[in-house]
């Protein structure tokens, strides 16, 4: 796959150092064979114990991506680093960027800035890949169809068609199918009190803020002033490495203020990576769901393509979206946010 | 060690079920060889999946706590269970029997129902030990000296002696020695904007709401109805299994929600249980409490005897308590808050 046309990517380091430089590497050689042209900010190798550089250095990192011009502003792998450089985080300067068509994309700890973002000045960000991640998988493409996704090496197919669609304007939307499980035990599926009241009946929303992120990160964020105070919105999330327990706690969190009941619609992400142990005895991420949706009329949906998985879409943070639901077949619509 | 007087102790799981029924059996051998009349909950050793019976189980086991007109309602272990029950559990109740004289005591996911409890109702409650934890482990006390400290076997000493300060109505303070590091490095240490603008100078704090529990759960109320708004308090945390870098998210976000600013002290008690690993590079625990305090003018005090360790103090969450700091050492006090 080439890139119908040559964009200017900046790679930086807002939070975490990178540990694996040659997917890093790869990740470069990927963004060139696909036609771009790849800048690395200074500071996007730098080490200071777990962070990709002191506080200092990460925050004019962000700065340096801000006045970049570049048409993507990516990050090179999420971690931990964002939370304690909220208060002095350039938001005006990433806003104006973003007004003059520089894109951010990133995930995971990505997500306090992008909601901090968001809060601070209504500048829509993207959900997508980070480089190490994304781009940076060993291998080629299978060419035996043209396709790859991740399992057979290389980046993934999908989430590089979507990183394509908006760095060449098309991208307006995401579709998916849910999971089996919402159409089978729990009576108040899909039944939104916005929405519906009768459960699995086809339903869209529109004009509603979409918004999301790590969920973890996101509800870090709670009670703070970098807190997104959004109504009527439509909500992602994924994590990972979290047992069931810890995402239903964090849920509901959620939930117990009042977060999930003023959205239209919650949408469930992937959420990977977490070991069940005997102690469970049959509680898992299914049961969390089902517990969730009997203390919720708003509607929440599964297996959005998005998180720590290598099939994913780009979803636009803070962008006024249509959601769209016909039996398991969801559809998100955004138009051109940008 | 004896206790003064025989006391009646009610046994009841409103978090996770019993996975050690051993120390169960122990712990409730220990009360009695303590002097004590040990009355067990009938769901105390159900489960439902990962919790101790299902969630109107749990709840009907905490109105028999508060009906039982025990002298103290001991949780037998922590795990998970509480958040989902917040909506239903009986406060009033609760209260009604801690003013008639039942100490309602626990630790870690029963930091959810202290502090639900103090929201609610004001209702003093002792974060301490569970039934298995604390009186369950192995061993007899060392004889040689008369002590133990859960090393050799046997509840910790430091621990049953609290436990019967408490119930013998003895109970009026709690020192301790705080970690060298306070008075190193750090140029802000104890040097609170309440009490005092200099490093390391000695303060003493009067009549401030003592509260807090454990990191995760205390955090995962912020933003809900079940927070205690408390102003100009002693904040105690404590937490295990978690990464420093997660105990810095936490932190953080009780930072950036104002929450940290408006205590006149933040006590660190024990941390334990997590792995560092090559990635941290130096970034470990230490660090995490010197960023805070760069960030912050309220005093932070480590080495409170309190968290998932055999050796711990009882402390009465909310209750209005003076504080006493003196180089190193520290000192809280209530007098008799029951």
């Amino acid at each position: 796959m080439t890139s119908a046309t040559k964009k200017h990517i900046y790679i930086y380091s807002p939070s975490g150092a990178v540990r694996d430089k040659a997917a890093f590497r790869r990740g470069i050689a990927r963004l060139k064979t696909l036609g771009h042209e790849v800048e690395v900010d200074e500071a996007a190798l730098l080490r200071h114990q777990r962070f990709a550089g002191d506080d200092a250095t990460r925050l004019a990192a962000i700065g340096r991506a801000a006045a970049s011009g570049a048409d993507v502003a990516l990050i090179s792998r999420g971690g931990f680093g964002i939370s304690r450089i909220l208060a002095d985080i350039p938001y005006k300067a990433v806003a104006k960027a973003i007004g003059k068509g520089t894109q951010f994309v990133g995930i995971s700890d990505f997500t306090a800035l992008q909601l901090a973002l968001l809060t601070k000045t209504g500048a829509i960000s993207w959900a997508g890949p980070a480089l190490c991640e994304g781009f940076g998988p060993a291998g080629v493409p299978d060419m035996a169809d043209g396709h790859s996704h991740g399992e057979q090496g290389g980046p993934d197919d999908i989430m590089e068609a979507c990183f394509d669609d908006l760095i060449s304007g098309q991208g307006e939307g995401a579709g998916w199918r849910q999971h089996r499980e919402n159409f089978a035990s729990t009576p108040n599926l899909i039944a939104g009190k916005a929405v519906s009241k009768r459960a699995g009946e086809d339903f869209s929303i529109h004009n509603a803020t979409l918004w999301g992120g790590n969920l973890a990160v996101l509800t870090s964020l709670l009670g703070t002033p970098y807190w997104p105070e959004i109504k009527g919105g439509i909500l992602f999330l994924e994590d990972v490495g979290e047992h069931p327990y810890r995402i239903e706690r964090m849920l509901t969190q959620l939930l117990h203020a009042g977060v999930l009941a003023r959205q239209k619609a919650v949408l469930l992400g992937q959420f990977t990576e977490y070991k069940l142990t005997p102690h469970d005895k049959g509680y898992k991420l299914q049961t969390v769901v089902d517990w969730l949706r009997s203390q919720l009329k708003t509607p929440v949906l599964t297996n959005l393509p998005f998180g720590h998985v290598p099939t994913k879409v780009l979803l636009p943070v803070g962008a006024s979206t249509d959601l769209v639901v016909e039996g398991r077949d969801a559809l998100l619509f955004w138009g051109h946010p940008h």
